[in-house]
């Protein structure tokens, strides 16, 4: 089965956030100055093709755990949906 | 009233994602190999304060035209909840 994952991984709520402090800085130049606060993070959207949602989670959770995330300042989130098969050669689909 | 935006913002699926193909490389690379696709994209999650959803709407989707996404090359998505009002002085929660 081909699952469509969610990772979203964002610094730890401790850890300083200096390119979110950057964004709501231009956000208060252009006048947004109802913005009290901005953390930037990262969203990665990965296909991958498993044989059921539990292994899917698995491998993804070792994915973020190994390379995705730094887990000494980051935090990670997972969001798994299944797409269908994986498509074929010769499929209808664009 | 107090609102917490979550703002993805990722490239257009005809754009190149030299970052996502890395990131691709390094699982197969860690023995992930069914992972088929990686796109990576930003995930910012802002705190404003508005006087209502609509608004807060309004103000976030001009904020990702202005600074936040390059229309040129990404595409971005906005969610929206209402976290309360401003924490004042003396509150209790921590």
């Amino acid at each position: 089965m081909r699952y469509r994952a969610e990772v979203f991984v964002t610094l730890k709520p401790v850890v300083n956030d200096p390119a979110g402090l950057t964004i709501r800085g231009g956000l208060h130049a252009l006048g947004f100055d109802s913005v009290t606060e901005v953390r930037a993070g990262k969203y990665l959207v990965l296909t991958l093709d498993e044989p059921d949602a539990t292994e899917a989670r698995a491998r993804l959770d070792a994915m973020a755990k190994q390379l995705l995330a730094n887990a000494v300042i980051e935090d990670y989130r997972i969001e798994l949906e299944p797409v269908g098969e994986p498509v074929v050669a010769g499929d209808a689909s664009a």
